[in-house]
C-alpha cells in the first residue's frame, strides 16, 4: 500500500495504472475509520482493480461553531486499518494542497442540499461537494463509493455527479452498525457511555416506524410524531429533525409512498448524530 | 466531420480516439463561428490528434433581460466554416441535454466574478464556470481553447480548472480583430452601421492607453480617463466600465506595474461590446 500526499504523484501513480486497464474504485473519507468506511473499501476491492481512499478532513464542510478542530484523527490506526483491507493507495493530503492560497471555487447544489441537515448546516453541503469534485478530478475513478448512513450527502453527491456529467458511477452501500444497532460513526467517539446507551434508540425508533408502516401506516405526520416520542421517552437526545421525504427529491411527503427515507438528526452532548432508513412502499 | 447531439455517442467516439492515443483539444463556442472561432480551432488541429468543438448557446449565462433569444444562431453556416477548418467532432447539444429536468448544480467562482463584467452581468459567470465545467467532463479534453477578447472569462474558467483540479491545459489565444482593429464578436452582427464605424473606438482608445503607458504614464486613473474622453468623443457609446487591474486576480490597481489588464465595455445600441489588452509594465 502506498501512501500519497501529493496531486502529482498520486495521478502519475493512477495514469500507469489505467493504462494497464485497471478499474479504479474510489473511497474518500475524513479518517478516523470504522467499518462503515471498510466494507465500502472491501467492496471497492472486490469490484476493481486499484483501490484508493482518500484521506482528509475537510475544513470546507465544518462551520465556524462545528467540531473542525476536534473531529478525530488517527492517521496510524487509520493506515493499519486501510493496510489490512487491501486498499492500494490512500491519498492523505494537507490542507494547502486542496485548498491553495487564493482558493476561490465552490459548488452548489441547489433545493436538496437546504432540507434535513442543510437547515442546522447552511454550508455543509458545498463544502462537501466542492471537495468530491475535487477529488473525482484528481482521481478519476470508474466508481465511487459512498455509505447510506450519510444519505443527504449520497443524494447531493448523485445529483452533483448526474448534473455536471462526471463519469463515474455512484455506488451507495448499506449503513454498517454496532451490534445494539447505532450507526457507525467517527463522531460517536463524542458519547459518553451514558448517552452511547441512549443513543441506541435511534434505530430503534426507525425500527419501529418500518413495523408501523409494514402494518399499514401511511401518514407521514404520525410516524415522525411516534419516532419523536420514542426518542423523548428512552432519552436525553435532543431532536433536531425527523422527517419524512421523497428519496430522490428529498422533499416532504405527507403520505407515504413510492420510495421514501426517513431520516433524523439527534443531539447528544457534543455529539450530533444522524440514521435513517429508505421504505420502498 | 462528425456532428453529436447525444453525449453518450460523443463519449464512445471520444473513448475511442483516446485508446489509440489521440491528444483531444476542445474549442467551447456559442456558435456563429467568425475568425476568433476559427483561429482557436485550427491551433487546436495543430496541436492535437482529435478537435472537439461544441456550439451551444448557453442560458445559464444569460439573464432574463439580456440577448439569449436574440443571440444569432447560424447551424449551416458554422457547420460549413468548422468542416473547412478540419475539425472532428461538433457536439451540438440541446438544451435538455445539458439542463435535464430537474437540474440544480451551479459552479459558483467568488471574487473574481463580481468585478468588471460581474457587476453588470451578476450570475453570468456562475453560468458559465457551470457549462464549462459540464463540458470538460463530458469531453475530457487534454487541452482548453479560450479566445483573450473575453479576458474575464479566461481568468475565471483558468482559476476554476486549476481549483477543482479539472486535468486539462488551459491555453488563451489572441484576440482577432477585423481590419479596422475591432475585436471580432458575434455580437457585432447587432451594431447599425453607424455603430459599426464609431465601434472602432474601442481598440483605438485601448492603443492609444499602450501608448502612453510606453511613453512611461504609470497612473491608472490618467488611462482610463483619457480611454473615456476618447470613446466619449469618437462615439455614441454608453461606458459602463474602463479599468486597470491584475491580469490574474483582476483586482483594481492605482499605478500600473507588473501584468497588467486593460480591459472596457461599451454599449453601442442593442450590442454590448467589450476589448481588453494586456501589459507587462
Amino acid at each position: 500500500m502506498r501512501i500519497i500526499t501529493d496531486i502529482a504523484k498520486l495521478r502519475k501513480a493512477l495514469t500507469a495504472a489505467r493504462r494497464k486497464g485497471k478499474r479504479i474504485g474510489f473511497v474518500p473519507t475524513m479518517g478516523c475509520l470504522h467499518e462503515g468506511h471498510l466494507s465500502l473499501m472491501d467492496a471497492c476491492r472486490r469490484e476493481n482493480g486499484l483501490t484508493v481512499v482518500s484521506i482528509f478532513v475537510n475544513p470546507a464542510q465544518f462551520s465556524p461553531t462545528e467540531d473542525f478542530a476536534a473531529y478525530p484523527r488517527q492517521k496510524k490506526r487509520d493506515v493499519l486499518l486501510a493496510k489490512k483491507r487491501n486498499v492500494d493507495i490512500i491519498f492523505y493530503p494537507s490542507i494547502k494542497t486542496i485548498y491553495p492560497k487564493r482558493y476561490l471555487t465552490y459548488i452548489d447544489v441547489k433545493k436538496i442540499t437546504q432540507t434535513l441537515c442543510g437547515h442546522s448546516r447552511p454550508k455543509h453541503f458545498r463544502g462537501v461537494t466542492t471537495v468530491v469534485a475535487k477529488l473525482l478530478n484528481i482521481v478519476l475513478p470508474d466508481v465511487l463509493y459512498l455509505g447510506q448512513k450519510d444519505a443527504q450527502q449520497c443524494v447531493v453527491i448523485r445529483q452533483m455527479t448526474t448534473d455536471l456529467n462526471f463519469p463515474v458511477q455512484v455506488k451507495v452501500l448499506p449503513t454498517v452498525r454496532e451490534k445494539d444497532g447505532l450507526a457507525m460513526s467517527s463522531r460517536n467517539a463524542y458519547l459518553t457511555p451514558k448517552q452511547r446507551r441512549e443513543a441506541t434508540v435511534l434505530y430503534r425508533s426507525l425500527r419501529q416506524a418500518r413495523q408501523q408502516v409494514a402494518r399499514g401506516e401511511r401518514r407521514a405526520a404520525t410516524v415522525t410524531k411516534n419516532i419523536r416520542r420514542l426518542i423523548r421517552q428512552d432519552s436525553k437526545g435532543r431532536i433536531e429533525y425527523v422527517a419524512c421525504v421523497a428519496a430522490d427529491t428529498l422533499e416532504p411527503v405527507k403520505t407515504l409512498k413510492g420510495h421514501i427515507l426517513i431520516a433524523l438528526a439527534v443531539r447528544f452532548g457534543k455529539a450530533r448524530l444522524i440514521d435513517n432508513i429508505f421504505l420502498h412502499v
